[in-house]
């Protein structure tokens, strides 16, 4: 990081995207560009471990002298203000209200103030209208189809928190009244029929219950149902999957509709890791459901993430830049 | 408008809300308050026709030379930037484009620029937010229960328009994929079940084809189901008016849950005339069912409008200050 001619040590911003199995961190530089990357397991342990992890990705990434500043994005509800995650199921340890980013900074040995944090979702929806599929819009709602199926808005240029910090969460749409329950306890949710846990959840019922013969159940034995394995069965034609994929992209195009009708975004960008292994194709059909159901007949802009797995690690990055 | 001790003349703001059935006018002074109403019936002849009445209604409330400036709401599809109503299917000649703003201008003999168009429900959510429901929060989402279901969103403090001006249209919600058709012609809409329009149509429908019989229809005869006839029947118990009214509730709080908890907004308001008339016992019903379906199962703010029928004319003037 040193910058050639200027006599001073150059420093950088990292960025680092908490999930429920990984760790994933990026160094960015101060042309926002992509200067390294790293990769560490999700601890189990608690809190302690979680800390513990996220500082050795950071040490894979740069020594604690040239750190800049560190952004961090973690699933579930975060107080960006004060740096606590005040609650986020995924996480071991973090049934109750934890102050992350104080509790990095000291283990970081890094002033106060230098890490910050936001909710995983936002900052992946910032990383790609800044660097991704979003570049050059004013609005864009990210939508994320991965474990569960989150949500960010940028209205005019700038992330939307909302009043209580809740803005995005597309998830919780109301798709289907009395429909499947959604992992919050409510019923007919988005995040019932689109997000990978459900459909998992979903599928070993119907295979369970029904006696559905399913390569689902098959491929993912009782391992977790990956998102692979969604993508292996549609291919092969899977009748379970493409059932439960035809949901999903009804209660997507649903969804979506209903949320440009209400704030009008010049993009919707599709991310997250099922919305990645089930690719473009995905994307097109989520699309054109989307466009079936618009009040308006007017083509709506549904497009695929660029970014891929490290839109988090980049967005927290661009916390702090 | 001569102000005392100063020997000018002031100037006053002018706020029409040019409607299906009337024109609502207001005169507001240099500290927002209304210093003037006026009413016109709006015209069926077209569009030479509705801009005469829109300048009657003007001259009812103060002469030209004192024209500051005019806000005008109207229904339908506008562009502010040009001032013209690019389509309003409630309004006779104006299935396509209309310089509205240019031709008001001419009509008065005020300069170019002195006209200021916005969507009705737009305006009416600002001046909610402004002067009434919303007034002190940063955001507003104002839903408005009338003629249709339609609906304003101020955020940050600001109207939001949205990339194509469409911002706010939460009436095309999708409450229930493939139930009732919606005006727009695409099913399960929120106008579908809580629109006086939609509910009249239904009503009569039962009536006629299933042969139900209803207060509905006893009291309004061949003429227009006004807001007023489904309120003396909900308070006489009628059971498809109850019915109905159920499912208004439902509906409104599925839209407003999903709407929430997208973008997060600090306060609900609701106005129209069927809410106006159904009164705040209507809209308590509202919060109730909007808060058993938020996710995070905290209160929401959802309250009854304080303009009333003058939201959308003060709102207009709003345009202008």
């Amino acid at each position: 990081m040193a910058v050639v001619g200027k006599a001073v040590v150059g420093k950088a911003v990292v960025g680092l995207d908490l999930g429920g199995t990984k760790i994933q961190g990026v160094l960015l530089d101060g042309d926002g560009e992509v200067g390294g990357k790293a990769k560490v397991q999700t601890p189990t342990g608690g809190v302690d471990a979680v800390v513990a992890s996220l500082v050795d990705c950071v040490g894979q990434l740069t020594s604690r002298r040239h750190i800049a500043a560190v952004g961090l994005g973690t699933p579930g509800v975060v107080d960006p203000g004060t740096g606590v995650v005040l609650r986020a199921p995924n996480l071991a340890g973090f049934d109750g209200p934890v102050p992350l980013a104080a509790l990095l900074e000291a283990a970081l040995g890094v002033g106060a103030g230098s890490v910050r944090i936001d909710n995983d979702v936002n900052v992946a929806t910032v990383a790609e209208h800044r660097q991704g599929a979003g570049r050059g819009c004013r609005d864009v709602l990210g939508i994320f189809v991965g474990t569960g199926a989150g949500g960010g808005l940028v209205l005019d240029g700038a992330l939307r928190r909302g009043s209580g910090g809740l803005a995005g969460e597309i998830g919780h749409t109301i798709v289907r009244p009395g429909g499947r329950r959604c992992g919050c306890g409510l019923d007919g949710h988005l995040d019932s029929y689109a997000g990978r846990a459900s459909l998992e959840r979903e599928a070993r019922r119907r295979a369970e219950e029904e006696g559905e013969a399913t390569l689902l159940v098959e491929l993912a034995g009782d391992g977790r149902m990956k998102s692979g394995v969604f993508a292996k069965a549609a291919t092969a034609s899977d009748p379970l999957t493409l059932e439960l994929l035809d949901e999903a992209v009804d209660a997507l195009g649903t969804a979506l509709a209903s949320a440009v009708a209400l704030v009008d975004v010049e993009r919707v960008v599709v991310g997250g890791g099922l919305a990645g292994k089930l690719g473009p194709a995905f994307v097109a059909r989520v699309a054109e459901a989307t466009a079936a159901r618009m009040f308006t007949r007017r083509p709506v802009d549904v497009v695929p993430a660029h970014l891929g797995d490290l839109a988090g690690a980049i967005g927290a990055a661009l916390l702090c830049t």
